[in-house]
């Protein structure tokens, strides 16, 4: 009987046991080592476990997550005025800290951070308002979380922004885009947002990152917090992105031409009004400024409330052609009929002249 | 043999135990605390609970769910007249109740709402109708929860919806695009739909939202719901976008270079008929209009029944260039035939002059 | 020992009992109840049966499925001549039955269907031989099914597909583009597809859907169904769309401009040959039809192996203002000729004038 | 005691049943059947069984597996010259044998075929070494097995791939795309690849499948095998699809517009160089040929290191047309001065007519 | 009693069996066999093993993860000036050891390595720098691992990028574009990168692979790395692309035009000033290079800050043309006024002529 509770007792334990490695299997399987696995295992943290994915990590509802956010930018894509469409190719690292991660780096050799998989851990909903398509650069696909319970997420995107173009004085112009990062679910309360570098340092930095400058060249960056005024609504990080057109092509190729074809047409007035080719040559030149001014049509947004500068000059060199054309016809019309008279006046003289040679 | 039986009872208790251990461990492991997860535990809502993700819910089926829709527009991105597409930026708000979502926030530290993952509870199937293209923006991850069960799902949506383009005024013309929301499984009985703002409301706060206004600008957004006839049948709300086309750079470039070619066009009935330039630079002329023209043929979608004005405006002045053109070519020739006839008396009178010169 | 006995029994259903809770907290845990859920469990209806996804669901594999479909036609978005791509936004409702599915509504308070997500259950493969683009639209969530068995997926799309364009007629053209509808892996034996509604019906129907009608106009879609003559290939079922486009734009923007210049070519028979204006007139006319031509091939595929009417009729127009052209330079030729041949016979006249004068 | 032993040995038993139901619950529950699912449940084929997904499907790994390979076109979307881009839309059958699948029909009332999810089982990694973008089309969800393992996977794909164009001849030239299928990781001793169908069958049942034939003609099709040299190679197996253009197009908007202004041109010769229209129609046709000469470029790849036909026939008329016109410039040039010459003759002449007249 | 024990002992050893069969069942099942299952089976290698995804497969963290890295270009798709893009095809391979896979090959009749699906292994998150949009390329589903536990992913990819394009010398530039592997989270500590191949390796492999060289002609392919200077900076492997324009295309459709509107532009200095042909020609031939001129727009970006050569060698030619018309209307104007001097002078003579004629 001893030995019938014996083994009933044992297998009790030897069944507990069971159970329980099944548990420490998945869980915490070997207390102290040197591979990263070990402090995964220490964590709990896998795929399956919902407390790390779910909901903001934080023990205490209360306390708010400080989520850090830098930009970089890399190199401005594209720039399209005629759709009003920002392309910044742009380096962002969130930071925030996750209070269910936290180990001691001695019980593991010294490791103090870990990269995992992005997608096992909760992130801030972070979006950019201006964003208009989805991220279309590879994203990356590990963060760091380090002992502290600090996780860094980096990624390089395209970002598809809408932004308001000035193109008064296009192509002297002057842009300044803006990329303004907020929550869309948490409040100030919940989620405090700040930027980790000061319009400065971004600047700075964004500067010796730039590879490639195309048209545009990058001025500065000015980076900027709204924090919320209701605890209802989000803090905002803006980050403005201030940019300078190379002008030079579009000076090569319009400005200088249309300006040709008003010397052209000026010099025209020296041509005699007698023959056609006066008439013949300002319409010339007047269809070439057409043919141009339609160019500037597919740069220009058909939008905007104020006429540009660039179309006012070009509309009004048109108009001065024109004018000058109209003056033409005219001056050969009154021309014409003041020759008419003489004419008259000159078959007149001839008449008196065969009148003389007559007799 | 007592023992035994204790034996047995206590593996008996200890294997429950366990077993219990096993359901508690992913169920309700603690009762009370301040912590989202707690809420979660306490709810039973992991990402496998199909309760959560499968149907509609409600405790008894013939309650319908009240999904009540909050549209605000960011901006009006594009308006292709030529495919007949209207892509506005909009943010929409999504509130309904699950009736299996309900805690008190006085055992979990005053915890009122929880922000979860997007795609662990049902949503309704609210489509809309004119939308021809899958959102663009990237989907907001988390959605609200609160105490008494509401849901909240905040989205801000690229819509690439198709829109019937009235352009018989062009470019002086007023769109009006709508966005029809309704369910598409589910009927009036089942989800009952409705705005959660009037038309003056959404048009109040969409203009404060509003951003960047091209070349459109936002008049007013209209909300109205059609509730079913047939209980079979969806509600459906729909919210109208009236927008104004800014046609100043349609002017510049469109119809004041027309104006002028017309102008030059009726001038040139002051040019003399005698020369050839008369021709020449008539048909220059229409040459530049024809040449206008096919820009807007760019612009206008081949599509409507009514001719556009600004098509008639178009094709009236070729017609009026071509036929001045033909009735100079008409003067001409008759002015030639008359001259002719005058040449030949002319050289009757010279041949009368040589027969007086003769003697 | 009796007790032992006892015990070990009691145990044995302890366990037992244990083991089948697990059973049945994941299978039938209320038998009756009133929300959708329960009826949910009744049928064991959970995304991780694979009784539902995997295979076609029928008891006998003899069983055929009936599947019926039925098509409605939302918009004709696009039809571009040149890629010969059709892009209609329709309106799709598959029915049919899953032999697993199945329960007494009497049981469940009356509920007669349930709405769950699609992508539980398994789905006849039916694919649109045309097709070459995936559905741009987003996909409905969920499907509903009936406690008979019924499934009813409703789904609008927007498909891409190749049609083959008649473009003899254009602009006055009538196109009829097919969707033929197939399940790919099974034959008729094991899916017998038919349409639901016969011609008419669908005509109707979409008419009644069809909100905006852009350049083409509906006149009808046909139904047929192409029953598989060996049982090894599949049933297909053709709806077919008639659509005529309107032609108006095509008139004003190009036939009448064409029309307009042949009328100026042959008004300028009327100008004298005398002087150059007429060459330079003809020749600049040439030039502005080439470039309307150039148009016509931005539309037309440079595919078709029958010229269609309207390069035919562009080319015609060209040809005969080249031999007009061709006939004024060689009428101007022989003029000239004859005018040089008279001048050499005034020369002669000339110096007998100057005879006559000398003495 | 003894009873306590049955007691013991019962519960033993009992346990091991539950276990063993556990096991076969989700194993094989009913041997016979006539379900597609008592196939499946009798292979133990679940989404979770790693043995079919995982590793190529042999029980030796010395067996190869024999991968036969069918190609159908069924269209021919696309080929732009510009870019070097082949799009055809083609029907692939893929066949192998799984070597963990097999059942006795007569054991599941004669079930000799299943289809499945195409996403559970193993697919040879299969590429085109040609294609640059993924498949456009929607696959096919499902896939048959065979109660002998073999399993076929179909599916219609659009194909983006590069292709070698010999533009030489455009637009009378034949195009020969390559489509090159092979195995990325496993070499000619894993994977044994081969075409089921020689090339007179392809280009036989293309034929018989192609609908819209384009611009381009479908010749034939060949279908050749690389078997590897070396083992650690894969076997490549390559189909060429070859296609002849339909030049009517062409001939019709460019080469027959070309040819009417040379013919226009070589007509000038007998415009009377006097007049100053000569060298203005000559012109005007230059500028003509220039524009239609940009036509060609949009179409041809400037890539090329053999300049093609067309482009010297365009280069030469241009040039032909440029040497007409300084010939004519120079004849004028001549002519001018041959007359000035006379000129001053005449005034002498007319000098001595004075004299003459002066007494 | 005995009988008890052992019963249950044996009951005990019967549950620990089943247990444990439970845990071999997926884990070990046979030791010894001949297919990949096996081995699988041996390594514990299954979708669920989180020891194989989650973090770098190093055993003690210390341990740096050698990745060597291979770059074969297949072909260069595309080279867009005006967007600074480049899309080159490559193929590239990766390779580094998993320090938890190893077997022993004579265990399983020689299997020394397996290929399975890619996404269950941890992979080194290399991105490259310039890469902007996600690889359009289809990726291959299968990466091989050896006996020895080196892994190696292949994959041909469609790479998007960003390249500074140096447009001074166009069309007879020469550019190299850049692709920079590098890791985004680990350090050079963590992982050490390394190119497996040096430049001239590169260019030879990538010579033997190219296919389809179109416009631009691949000249070599040199490989070098960027060692971290800081250990918490990452290696750098940089892969840069030379090639070579081929401007036969651009010479024969726009150089040799300009060139030839250059010399009819200098031949027009030989027509006589007296008729209007002159003007009329001129400025012609300056209206056909403008449209050429725009040409070039479509073409070069209006980016740079240096004007390219082409761009002054177009403007240069419009200069020139432009101040010889300036000239012609000068001289025209000039000999008109002397004209008219010498007419009045001639009417001087005439009078005189006249008042002897009176007497």
């Amino acid at each position: 009987m001893g030995i019938c509770t014996f083994t009933g007792l044992a297998m009790l334990k030897m069944l507990a046991g069971f159970l329980l490695l099944l548990f420490i299997s998945d869980g915490i399987s070997s207390e102290q080592g040197c591979s990263y696995q070990n402090v995964l295992n220490y964590l709990n943290l896998t795929r399956s476990n919902e407390l790390f994915s779910m909901t903001r990590p934080v023990k205490n509802y209360n306390t708010p997550t400080h989520v850090s956010l830098e930009v970089l930018l890399y190199a401005i894509l594209d720039v399209v005025e005629k759709e009003q469409k920002f392309i910044p190719y742009v380096w962002t690292v969130m930071r925030w800290n996750n209070e269910y991660i936290s180990w001691d780096p001695n019980q593991f050799c010294g490791i103090d951070n870990v990269s995992i998989p992005t997608d096992i851990l909760w992130k801030p909903d972070l979006t950019i308002e201006e964003m208009t398509e989805k991220d279309k650069a590879p994203p990356s696909p590990y963060l760091t979380i380090s002992h502290e319970g600090d996780v860094e997420v980096q990624n390089d995107q395209v970002l598809v922004s809408t932004c308001m173009m000035h193109i008064y004085e296009f192509p002297f112009d002057i842009q300044s885009c803006s990329l303004s990062f907020k929550s869309v679910v948490h409040n100030a309360r919940e989620i405090k947002l700040y930027a980790s570098e000061n319009s400065s340092e971004a600047t700075e930095l964004s500067r010796e990152l730039m590879r490639t400058q195309y048209e545009w060249l990058f001025i500065n960056m000015s980076v900027s917090t709204n924090y919320a005024n209701k605890s209802a609504d989000p803090d905002v990080v803006i980050f403005t992105i201030n940019m300078k057109r190379r002008p030079i092509m579009y000076i090569v190729s319009f400005l200088l031409p249309v300006l040709f074809f008003l010397c052209l047409d000026l010099a025209s007035f020296m041509i005699s009004d007698s023959g056609g080719e006066k008439l013949s040559f300002k319409v010339t030149v007047l269809l070439a400024v057409t043919v141009l001014q339609l160019i500037l049509e597919k740069i220009l947004p058909s939008s905007s409330n104020i006429v540009p500068l660039i179309a006012l000059y070009c509309i009004g060199v048109f108009a001065l052609m024109m004018l000058s054309l109209l003056e033409t016809i005219l001056v050969m019309y009154l021309t014409g009929k003041d020759s008419q008279d003489n004419e008259t006046d000159g078959d007149q003289s001839l008449e008196s002249c065969n009148k003389d040679q007559a007799p």
